[in-house]
């Protein structure tokens, strides 16, 4: 969850001379932003310093970052004409950087710990490219959606098979499990969940099954949609805060994996309510296998250095406690 | 849900002159802008135009509202020496044009139907003193919350006793109903929604028991919060399209009404579409007695006036239909 990032000096040194897209286009600096928060921290994992949205710069669509990393689309989709733009859509042959990227990351990793390769999900990318930005209500996304219900399944379409393509090639290039951010599908309801999105979200599992590389599949507000998600798929389902994680882990069921799923908020306060949050989260998942801490969502960038050395500790120390209680 | 407002164009014409908070404070323009949907639509209930945020303007925070009608906060409440200015908090003094509007309301409709009076709830009230407006994480207030759990403990007591009051002169002045907006809640888990908002939004709903008029206890993407909502209290509990109603209605018991949950952004698009939502509506709420048809929140500004009379028509239409079939 935004591991990398704007609360890290190091990270705001290099920003100040290259822009947001310049830093994820070039590899070298790609990997060393993906690599500076492991330098600080005793990670479990590393997640490729990237942006869910890179795949649609090859779409043409005028996607731009602003001054705060916040993304803006010039020339969004809201109709037939527009939607065609995206017929071919190939991410993975304009995106070599970020493989060139993954490759670096891993040979400096060298099997300590696994790297993530991620990309927003059908839904998600589908919402910025009709709205043209970040959303409040969705109202042109849903718009496109009732009203060219067929606009909307081709786009979807193309841009599931796309994603497909530019997931794969991050497995080929080094990445050794995936994540597929949804952030903002829990403006759906259930019933639009299963007609507009599920479809599209269970064809790209399903072909991501073939890698052979785990796949977390993340949302927001998912509360209501949780069982639908499980059902498209993935092998770890990642909540936010909303939902307590054990009433998350009952509705997918515990055969499946589960991530989740800290406020990002909470490491902005104090070192003992960050303990407090992180023993109330590991008592939930009882310390049953398939739970992977992480933050229910980005990390501000307003957070202290050591607040998050100290959750990655408190992490690491409580659940060996709660582990041992169990 | 902003029955009365910008969709209207007597509305606009009305909001060219005034500016929105004067439109608030002249009791016979607030009175007009309430009746105005009325003349209309063939609605069921009335509520009073005014602003969920009108009794903090009391405070003396300087509460303003932009050109697009969104509130802004320009003195912030962020610490204890802040907090402190809302200790003696007592909007039914200063808020004498709501109630005379309220009164000028009732003399026009004549018993014909109901009209509800609102305020926003202690915790979203709360959001916008500390936030200074709309938010997207809400940091600033679980901040507060979180680090300095007295002070917003003893801010929120103040501010449910200075709501209290203020929702029974809203009833003393004729409003016969009472609507309680907790709209921004839903950004919590349950674990904080039942410390450091549950015993507060429980004090002001016992507070309203009293008066006789029942109160609509309302909130967005409360999944999660909806069984604490419900042991809050209220007599209906409002919820929005992300969990279906009946979903909702078995989370809250059905001894409890319920008040929902058409997306708003429904009414932006085609009657065929609008139809097919309302009819999903009413058979999940299976006709049972205790389901107030409403919006699941605020109708939008572009919305077409003939999508509203058709809703209106719908509803009317396809309850009855579907009420001869239970």
């Amino acid at each position: 969850m935004r591991q990398a990032g704007r609360y890290l000096p190091e990270y705001r040194r290099l920003r100040e001379k290259l822009s947001f897209l310049e830093m994820c286009r070039r590899p070298e600096v790609a990997a060393e932003v993906t690599l500076q928060p492991l330098r600080r921290f005793d990670l479990d994992a590393a997640i490729i310093f990237s942006d869910i949205l890179l795949p649609i710069q090859a779409i043409g669509v005028g996607l731009v970052f602003t001054r705060n990393d916040g993304p803006m689309i010039r020339k969004p989709v809201r109709n037939r004409a527009q939607a065609n733009r995206i017929r071919c859509f190939s991410p993975e042959e304009e995106l070599h950087y970020v493989f060139e990227a993954i490759r670096l990351v891993r040979k400096e990793l060298d099997e300590k710990i696994p790297l993530i390769g991620f990309s927003g999900a059908p839904f998600t990318i589908a919402s910025y490219l009709v709205e043209g930005g970040h959303s409040r209500n969705f109202e042109k996304t849903k718009g496109l959606m009732y009203e060219e219900p067929l606009v909307w399944h081709n786009m979807m379409e193309t841009l599931t098979n796309g994603l497909a393509s530019y997931l794969k090639a991050q497995v080929n290039a080094g990445a050794q499990a995936l994540q597929v951010f949804d952030s903002w599908v829990g403006c759906l309801c259930p019933e639009d969940y299963r007609k507009f999105v599920f479809p599209h979200s269970k064809a790209l599992m399903e072909k991501l099954k073939q890698l052979g590389a785990p796949v977390i599949h993340f949302g927001t507000g998912t509360s209501e949609l949780l069982p639908l998600m499980k059902e498209a798929g993935g092998d770890v389902i990642g909540v936010d805060w909303r939902i307590p994680i054990d009433e998350a882990w009952r509705k997918i069921g515990f055969k499946k994996a589960i991530q989740g799923n800290l406020d990002p908020v909470v490491l902005l306060g104090s070192k003992q309510d960050i303990r407090k949050k992180v023993r109330s989260i590991l008592i939930k998942a009882g310390g049953r296998p398939g739970h992977i801490f992480n933050l229910g969502h980005g990390i501000f960038p307003g957070t202290p250095v050591r607040n998050v050395a100290f959750l990655v500790d408190a992490v690491h120390r409580l659940s060996r406690a709660s582990a041992g209680n169990v």
